[in-house]
């Protein structure tokens, strides 16, 4: 994806293609920071603190950090506790479990002197993979934009989005987010309604940001809008990424999500779902069994943005204690269709 | 209601009779800061910039802006105009409509002489009936609250509202938030779930505020988490206010209402709106011709508190356009009843 007139991608590999290099997203859309993560415990800190988010991302990141570990220590004993170490630091996206479930089974039976060539093989695979299918999503969701421009050619396909599902979320391109890309860049006329998905903002501060670079048109929101617009015949289509989607279909995602797809539901507004296999949990048969990640309350509690001198400065919205549940869960038959890398699909 | 503990209204007058005194609730919950209005001009600029919100109060603010422009101009021509001038500082709130029309009618067949005292008067009836309304309206959804507990006698009854309806809505007791003090001071133990309501944040800042002073156990969320804790079975019964409400009872009220009374409906929560009769508006079939107003993109991109300092200061949350619609429409169907002076009713 590009920033300005240069390309990126969500990870690359260090001089030395031991470390990763990746942007602190929490700076942005301020300031463009990249980081540089050279073990398992900056892997680690990095998933927990959020510098990176999204699905995909952070699977791609844990398999590294997994990577990263070996190196140290390839014992199977290492193998184990940092598998478990970096597990923990975001419980609810499941492609960071698939991730690290991948690298340690290719990894297990070998040697310990073979070990991190073949982790750090894997982890490629999974982060080259993680494209190839967000290409594939984009492609098969940018149909269905096409096929609602074709039946109001009047206006822009009027887009709503939640969170952020964009390159920033992936190693590149995204998954809703990309579905976005793909037909604006197919010439598609858009226009995308982003919510700003309180309390961190992911939707003003990252997708709004990722739009902006990309040009394609797109107007933020309060969440607490999205019933209001889609009443007014102001939406045409809701896409939305995933966490975890389990076997029945429930897809856990950020918290709002639900609220979005009652509201689709209620004016007959397609609700769809655009995500890779890796955020399928087969273990589990429904929503209500994923467990929800909390977070701290000062995500709601503070907000820090650039004061008028231009300081990045963190001011405080209330006095009040706060409760700050990261996801929410939508029943699968709020859901369209899921827009996967094996096309557009009813059930999951 | 009491502040600390000294009683307070959210309108009072000043010392010779003619100014009223309100509360500047744009600088809560970090300052109490009282201000007169001397003039009508100061009454439109106060309720169009928000320092007074909430439809019961801004109706009350209006009708003695009216009165103070008959003071100054008792002719038929400045009774018209500001009557024009102070409707058109808030599109949507019916009550301040129903205020000025009550002021204009009150004084209409007097002579120019008589009409200022009868003015003042007659906005100050508005105020005082406001008072008993509200009180009505607590005493009777205190009893749904008390039926709630006895159901479920092992928890507070878990009560989830939003926006502001409390007496800094209104000139005392509050609508929604009324009810709450109501089944709160009768000894029913609540607990209250405040979504921070953006953009402005009236939850977080000021039901948050009101809660604290009253000693009312509460939480505040992120809007967005509505539909997950009614997912996890959290909420009891939601309550919230109206701006205005149509003769087939759509309920106009802040924007994000509308998302929760779905996700009610979705998990069979009751989803009571707690009104007086001025906010009802007769002239209007459905809530579909409710003008929404749309406030500046400010309020969004923008986010005031203080900082670490503890200096107010603005910070930017977001450079991209932001679209700021202020309200939304709840339909009739999803609404369980109505919490009026009149009792509960299951239509309006």
């Amino acid at each position: 994806m590009k920033i300005g007139d240069t390309y990126h991608r969500s990870i690359t590999l260090t001089e030395n293609g031991r470390g990763i290099r990746i942007i602190d997203q929490r700076a942005l859309p301020w300031e463009l920071k990249f980081v540089e993560l050279h073990s398992a415990n900056d892997t680690a800190t990095a998933i927990h603190e959020m510098w990176v988010r999204g699905a995909p991302l952070i699977g791609a990141v844990g398999a590294y950090g997994l990577a990263m570990a070996i190196v140290d220590d390839p014992s199977d004993e290492n193998l184990a506790h940092t598998h478990q170490q970096l597990f923990e630091t975001r419980p609810t996206a499941i492609n960071l479990k698939w991730a690290l479930d991948a690298v340690r089974d290719a990894v297990h039976d070998l040697s310990p002197a073979q070990r991190a060539d073949a982790a750090y093989a894997r982890a490629a695979e999974i982060a080259e993979e993680d494209i190839s299918l967000c290409k594939k999503i984009g492609e098969y969701g940018a149909e269905i934009i096409r096929q609602l421009h074709a039946q109001n050619p009047q206006r822009p396909v009027q887009i709503m989005t939640h969170c952020n599902t964009g390159w920033l979320a992936t190693v590149d391109i995204g998954t809703a987010l990309g579905v976005i890309y793909t037909a604006h860049d197919a010439g598609i006329p858009v226009h995308v309604w982003v919510s700003e998905t309180r309390p961190r903002n992911q939707g003003s501060a990252l997708t709004a940001w990722e739009l902006s670079q990309h040009g394609v048109p797109h107007t933020v929101i309060a969440d607490n809008a999205a019933g209001l617009l889609m009443q007014r015949g102001d939406v045409d289509i809701c896409i939305v990424g995933a966490d975890r989607v389990t076997r029945n279909g429930d897809v856990c995602n950020k918290v709002g999500t639900y609220l979005k797809a009652l509201a689709a539901k209620a004016h007959h507004t397609p609700f769809y779902v655009a995500l890779p296999y890796t955020t399928v949990d087969a273990s589990l048969a429904t929503g209500t069994e994923i467990p929800i990640e909390e977070r701290s309350a000062e995500e709601l509690t503070h907000f820090t943005g650039p004061a008028n001198d231009g300081c990045l400065t963190r001011v405080r919205m209330t006095h009040s204690v706060a409760l700050n549940p990261a996801f929410d869960i939508t029943p699968a038959e709020l859901v369209t269709g899921y827009i996967t890398e094996r096309g557009i699909l009813p059930k999951i």
